[in-house]
């Protein structure tokens, strides 16, 4: 089960009471968003909205683990040391060279009287927002973690606010592969959201995890045709159907292109049964916002998610093709995210059997 | 009058063809868009969907410019000689120190039998799609241009394409102020799409060009509550009615705020009758996006035009809130945009105003 509050966006108390923002919790500096803070407050204590988990698990970004890894050149007693220091010093695991955190997995401890998240002491969750904004204790000085990976077994307690995101681990699925699935969820979830019945939808980067997820979620939102954009052919196989060799049970075309060349890609689109009513770029290569506007009808939509994606090339890109597209930032929040991806990987073998690959690879 | 070709996203022939993308045109390096070509063909004669004008000024993007006089020292005979350069060699005017380019003005010449774009000889025309993608010719040195300014006076020749847009410069306006509304045309189109009857909408940067274009298309589009944002009394002055001086004429509410601090914005907004259903970011400064979400309801849109939009503190800042808005990459073309911006500020008196004062200052 996702669960979040699905009220007003705003602050529901001035600052120094309960929010469910978690500005309460902000020491340093006052008045900012927890993301922003320098420090939080992570006593155990609740708030009437918010939860407290014990945490079994760090998984810190990768961005971080390698900063960490090659400013101490690898040594895994100065890494868990400077770990350590993070948390006491920022009540929070946010690395103050790369600015990323990471997720937690825990066991839900205490849940306040108005927390609206719908969890139950017991039940194990994953956190989806960012450590960079969570706080967190630790309380058995990393003694199990070996430094030599972003995999951090610990016990400790973190908090969250009215307002976080968490997400309870299913029973049924490996957790490494849960979550794999809940990192990529917000893609396949407003794919699903844009993609109408009919629709013709390519999708950039579709035998990733959540260009697998989305094509799956377009398929499920009736789409007429899914196009499959891969960079090579070792990626196209993953596409394959393994007993046929000729056809995807996950795409209905496979293009083999390089999406940072906008004409090459258009064209290969087009005979594949575009342009699309609907491109979602799933692949984190930089330039393939002027491929992706280029494959999509006048008056489609294009849905960015891949953090490589540059603002000012996908606005200046359209305006330079006199494209009339609506452009979509992807944002990792849909209400019910995770829950739906889950269900969608259960219920597409072909996508558990591409993920089951990735994450052991 | 703006015209495009409302048809299909993809070249029409095979290269070397005519293509409305301007694909024949590009002679270095084969196959990729105009844009991103080194070289164009800037020939005089026309394909049959294409157009030839007669060039009378080029505008450089301002850091084109910037960049010129700065390598030569603000020598006019030096910037002079590099543009023309410039132009001779890439058969376009592109600075290739910074990518950027800028628009002209001119009159229709010659218009091919297949030209979708409406126009007819004659015509006195502005681009809105940059110089960087426009094959051109200058005949006549630079002689009139002084070198001191981004504003070049000049004859030659330009080619438009199929799929090139062009707006037929009014002749109840000055030119002057009908190329400043141009510029912003885009922003008050989708912002005019995306607001519902009896939304509220919040405008970051209501004092601006695009800031109150946008905030007079949202009232026309029938929002029941438009908030302008803006970060000083002196920009606040200027949506003012200068002769209540408690009311402003564009606005309902005025609202003084770094739009950079998210927790002090967001509040402000709330007092001010939001969280808004849309919110439009009009203002250049960075670190403008988690405002922007958290003066924004669940479920509302969020439209960036700045160009100084992070494209991952978007994604991020939404995830980071759990906050289920969507987002949009603000394009700069909307079909019928230009004659759209014009009426508008034909219109709405306290717009033009907004518009004359920044135009001469």
């Amino acid at each position: 089960m996702t669960t979040s509050l699905p009220t007003s966006a705003q602050p529901a108390s001035p600052l120094g009471l309960p929010s469910p923002l978690g500005l309460h919790r902000v020491l340093d500096p006052p008045g900012v968003l927890p993301q922003a803070a320098w420090r939080l407050d992570p006593s155990p204590a609740i708030a009437p909205d918010e939860i407290r988990v014990r945490v079994d698990r760090l998984n810190l970004d990768a961005a971080s683990y390698r900063q960490l890894r090659e400013t101490y050149a690898g040594d895994p007693d100065k890494i868990r040391a400077a770990v350590l220091d993070i948390i006491a010093t920022r009540g929070k695991m946010q690395n103050p060279v790369t600015g990323s955190g990471g997720m937690l997995t825990g066991t839900v401890e205490e849940v306040g009287p108005h927390s609206p998240l719908g969890l139950t002491p017991g039940q194990r969750i994953a956190t989806l927002v960012s450590l960079t904004l969570t706080p967190l204790a630790i309380t058995d000085a990393l003694y199990r973690w070996d430094g030599l990976s972003e995999q951090i077994p610990c016990e400790g307690h973190a908090i969250l606010f009215g307002r976080s995101i968490a997400a309870v681990l299913p029973d049924d699925l490996p957790t490494p592969l849960a979550l794999a699935v809940m990192d990529v969820c917000g893609a396949p979830a407003l794919t699903s959201r844009v993609v109408k019945e009919g629709a013709v939808v390519v999708i950039i980067g579709a035998a990733g995890k959540s260009g697998s997820l989305s094509a799956a979620a377009a398929r499920k939102a009736g789409a007429s045709r899914v196009i499959g954009v891969v960079p090579t052919d070792a990626e196209a196989q993953l596409l394959r159907n393994p007993v046929t060799t000729q056809e995807s049970p996950l795409v209905d075309e496979i293009v083999v292109a390089d999406a940072r060349d906008p004409v090459n890609l258009a064209a290969k689109v087009e005979q594949a049964g575009g342009p699309a009513d609907v491109t979602v770029v799933c692949v984190d290569a930089t330039g393939c916002e002027g491929g992706a506007i280029l494959s999509t009808k006048q008056g489609g939509t294009v849905i960015f998610f891949s953090m490589a994606t540059s603002f000012s090339a996908a606005a200046l890109g359209a305006e330079g093709l006199a494209a009339d597209v609506t452009m979509l930032v992807g944002n990792g929040y849909v209400p019910g995210h995770a829950e739906f991806a889950l269900d969608l990987l259960r219920s597409t073998p072909p996508v558990r059997s591409l993920f089951e690959r990735r994450v052991t690879a």
